[in-house]
């Protein structure tokens, strides 16, 4: 049967802006380059502003419009709930999608609190019992050169790990008169570059090391108070960066950066791995380049490898160009979806699951108590649910 | 009116090989970013082997299939015909599709020969004149990066240009050993490295420029005479590579160099202007970015500026992702059909036309009769079609 | 009068390994180049093996060879004396050749204690007043990269400061069966990548800056706590490495990260700074380039600029060869001798002076601290010397 | 024996502009670096004008001065002569020295004309018979990516070559109205930047390859007409920048540019090699790296190594510093005598020797031709001297 006749799932998305827009393209586009077990139907967009939901309905695909998420739910013609909203609003949607037997792909960072993403993580697990899947949008994992790096890792390739180099840098914050936005209000973002951007590294370096964060120590900082808004000042009261090191479950030492306060970079989401027989770096700026020191090569012709991430046999390249034709931002979702609905076809859960989202709130929530208590040695909880 | 709600327009594609493959998503998507006039409906697929067509239609999107092109232009529901076929049958499929009245977007080279590419050119400007569009598909155009480099010239931020240096860098063919393809023998592909590499740098470099090439002295050389096919090995009766220089019409001396030879290249479409006031380069590899010096800069902080051109003033970026968040090769099919709807849609010729398709071929035609004749200098006709 | 015709200054310089080496070439080297007050004469070497320092005399062009550093001070022909030894004789040698009233260049660390440090403080302080010169050699300052960079700051181009980024990754240790070395015992080295490498990236960090480090949170680890020595096993007994975050006085927050771990980074000495209005990132395996970036640039033409620091008005560079031919890693020393020659002429103490060298070693030791009390938040004096 | 306890070997150079400067450095430095057979002493500079002669004598380190170049070669304490004044005068002294039983050292280009170069070839060839030697200052065959890479190719690494890619770009003339100097001058400089620039590039090319350019297809081109001079305008008698195709003895085909308008290129010598099995690429604005790509390597890991070309296993680097701590523009003029002393101790001719000189001025001559005849197909004749 060929790629694009299997059977149909209705997905049901909430949210549309930003994440809604690059997730529609996914949904649209995944059957036409994986072999993937269902067909997206984008069956509903949620959305309160009923105009701006039907315009957004209009221009990104959905064939019906819902402005409350509980209708969104609740029907019949939606299988997968796509949740892009704020932070504040996933652990609700979620936890009510799972209890309906929707199958669910929430946005990261899972949740704005701990006790939140516990919940999901719980609800996940209950759900997984009755065959109902639930996925955390960690794209990243999703960019071949980074699931190449993970290759490389579990493969051995790379011995003992030693040193993870993670930093996540933008600008758009450096200009002090930048306006305000809800990404600055803790009640709807629950912290700032931390969660939005640190979240990733997090994850993406617990990905490719295969390790877990035992601990950290933190300091953030806020360089700008208060922002326009309206026709005064807005107060933001969440990070504008943070910086933390950290101890990984298999003896490594790790640094990690999470700013929008570094002029001149745009989307510089970068992870170094040394061990002790090989290292990789990666910058998402250069996407589609994965950089490789085998240890084993003769010192004289031993170097960084630019690898040219773009071979068939490279994760997920087989379904797109020729080599030397490079991949997009967007096409980390569309590899997303796919792996989503093919751990729908198949029966089994898909990675990052909630657990891993709630993993990567405990760093978080662990940064967060380290930095306001003088950088403090924090250890994280190595299971996900603590006492079980 | 929202963008995907303007009116419909059926496109007819014939062929559906890569090309057919990154086209088919180009329509897919192009009014889910842009505001075209006109939503394109992916009417009907043209294959001469009908299991093999059904099977990329479904896979493809396409509603229908027909088996013989002329039965495809002669559709109703069609009013762009898209040819992604081998150069060999350009210009009988381009000319029929005018002629009937259809919005025409060819693949390049344009065709195999100046002669067709004469008639091609001849029968667009008179299609021209009852309203009907032909273009010819150099994608790279439609790179950001490119777009903006010609946006500095034309701008005049280079000053005066002294040097281009162009190269179309692959290396599919370094291995003796790997397997005859249609693209290595001439009856179907016209040349080699020249008509499917060369013709891109060609078109770039009187792209940017604005300027074109008025004569040139060329070597080409097959370093592989014979390749396995079948069971025995067949002959490979095009140039593996072709090497030139070159004058431009303002006044610059050039260098082109396409090849399939340059191991580790794998995309490498390059392209380095110096002008008296400043200089670009650019490379495929890294697509997302352009290198800009600008001249006036005082000396001591004056450096390439590696340009991240993702930026929402960019060429075409205001459609898509935040800064930094990159585009991929296929976005460059997007934007070119984009321009088409528009084109279409504003009672204009788009560019390229078959005139600039045919400049092309001129000075490919060039380089093969320089090469054959000792690298002796050979002008180019400045004008599309000699003696008008 | 010529640049070489200056008054001859006699230098004694105690150790002949690589620093000893690297030293020599400066000495011998720098007249030629620069306009320095004093020709360095290369009077004495001290080396405790007669046998060992009289063969390095005649390869580094010594005139004397003295095995009691005490002696080598006393020699009426020594003016300059150079401390090329490992940190642990650093105090006791610059202290009696300071109170002999000769000018000392030390090399870096200062001293292995804080204790030592705060005295060769006070004996520089007090030789000053006598009109001696005191420098540690902190060669990394006078990249000429680093001290365009640091005119930049002091410039005001960048801004307000608000990110340092620093890390000094080398690779030699990554195998775990690599020697002992005098470098990894704690009481030859004092410390180990901290003080080896570290100390130079936070004299950096401050010189480029201009502010100081006000405290610190810090890890610290030993990858491989025994290596070969001799017949058997010694006792690794400094750390591989060591990560600490870090706040300036300006308000801006840092990281660092020295390690000899890093597979694959021979000498990567890296520092980025970001700015309010602009951004600087070097990396000294590329010594000549600095990267900067201008956030005054229009949004569609800023990028990071590649400069090559070889132009005339760079600093030190007029005294070198034209645009483009790069100096290499001897020629900071050159840069720093020529930096010294100059401060005793003009009879002005030089910088970096044993002040600089104390702050830094009170940088270390609060690293140390924090280290040992659970990255505990650690203050760093901000008084060279603290009750003063 | 030490390495510097040779014997003393004294030199005469002529010249003391620029490239006396730096071989001023390598002649006092040489010894202290490499077990050299011979100390050499800076016995003598020549220079017409004595004020400045003795002036530059001062401050390079040259013993006595004389303005004759006759006298300078007729001392008896001078064994070497070193000719670093414009090409129009290298075959007169050069003859002469080698005549008068001088080794001879001799700046690039050879000659200005071919008949220069052969009698100079010619002169070598009976001096070497008499035990005397003569040597072509192509410094770019000792930095060592190049002296890397050319083991590489010769050790077959790289495999059957295929393609030659060499430019050798600056930019210092892009402004029309820099002044007038001698490099503009036909008469003094034989070309403009063919003979400057081009000259290294060919030899490099030969040298890395160990193929002869067999013929070629050229175009040059004379941006600016006159330039100022004095209170008026002078003429520019030489090319301003040469393009040229050519065929290697192996089978490889080549492009080659040299210019000084390459707006924002300081001092970019680059050279790519693609071999059948291997390829490397190197640029002189990065001196100390080279890149390398194994063909060999699995396709998901291959990509051109960033080689840091400092291991004390590259060519010349055990002489110098721990990894990572890179050379300069200078250290290839210190090899180049190391290498000079070393072949007269061995009593062996040293390479590049007056013939390759004189196989380089033979294609830059065909160069010269080609362009003066429509860029017409140019042989290189194949023997260093034809008719022998």
């Amino acid at each position: 049967m060929s790629k694009a006749a299997g059977e149909n799932i209705g997905v049901g998305m909430v949210g549309h802006a930003f994440m809604g827009a690059v997730h529609s393209q996914a949904w649209r586009t995944v059957h036409r380059f994986f072999d993937v077990p269902y067909v997206p139907v984008l069956a509903a967009l949620g959305g309160r502003d009923e105009v701006r939901a039907k315009a957004a309905a209009v221009r990104l695909g959905w064939a019906a419009v819902e402005t409350d998420w509980r209708d969104l739910i609740a029907r019949e013609d939606v299988g997968i709930v796509d949740i892009c909203t704020p932070g504040d609003s996933h652990a609700e949607i979620a936890i009510a999608a799972l209890a309906a037997g929707k199958h669910v792909l929430c946005e990261k960072p899972l949740a704005n609190t701990v006790a939140e993403a516990e919940a999901m993580a719980e609800a996940a697990r209950a759900a997984s019992e009755r065959g109902v899947r639930a996925m955390v949008a960690f794209n990243y994992r999703r960019v071949p050169a980074l699931a190449h790096a993970r290759r490389l890792v579990a493969d051995g390739v790379l011995g003992e790990i030693r040193h993870v180099r993670a930093a996540y840098l933008q600008d758009w914050l450096s200009d002090a008169e930048a306006p305000m936005t809800w990404r600055l209000r803790k009640e709807f973002a629950g912290s700032g570059a931390l969660g939005d951007l640190g979240a990733h590294i997090v994850d993406a370096a617990q990905f490719v090391t295969g390790e877990h964060i035992t601990g950290v120590s933190a300091l953030t900082q806020t360089f700008v108070r208060d922002r326009p808004e309206g026709e005064g000042r807005g107060e933001v009261t969440v990070d504008d960066c943070a910086l933390f090191t950290a101890r990984l479950s298999g003896g490594a030492v790790a640094s990690f950066e999470a700013t929008r306060y570094a002029l001149g970079r745009k989307n510089a989401m970068r992870l170094e791995i040394n061990g002790s027989r090989g290292s990789v770096a990666f910058d998402f700026e250069s996407m589609n380049e994965l950089s490789y020191f085998d240890g084993t090569d003769p010192g004289t012709e031993s170097g960084f490898r630019r690898i040219v991430v773009t071979e068939p046999e490279h994760p997920y390249l087989s379904a797109w160009w020729p080599p030397g034709h490079g991949l997009g931002y967007e096409h980390t979702f569309t590899h997303e979806v796919a792996d989503l609905l093919r751990a729908i076809g198949s029966g089994a859960d898909p990675a990052p699951g909630f657990d891993d989202g709630l993993r990567v709130q405990r760093v978080l929530d662990a940064v967060s108590a380290s930095a306001e208590d003088g950088s403090r040695w924090t250890p994280v909880p190595d299971t996900p649910v603590e006492g079980r």
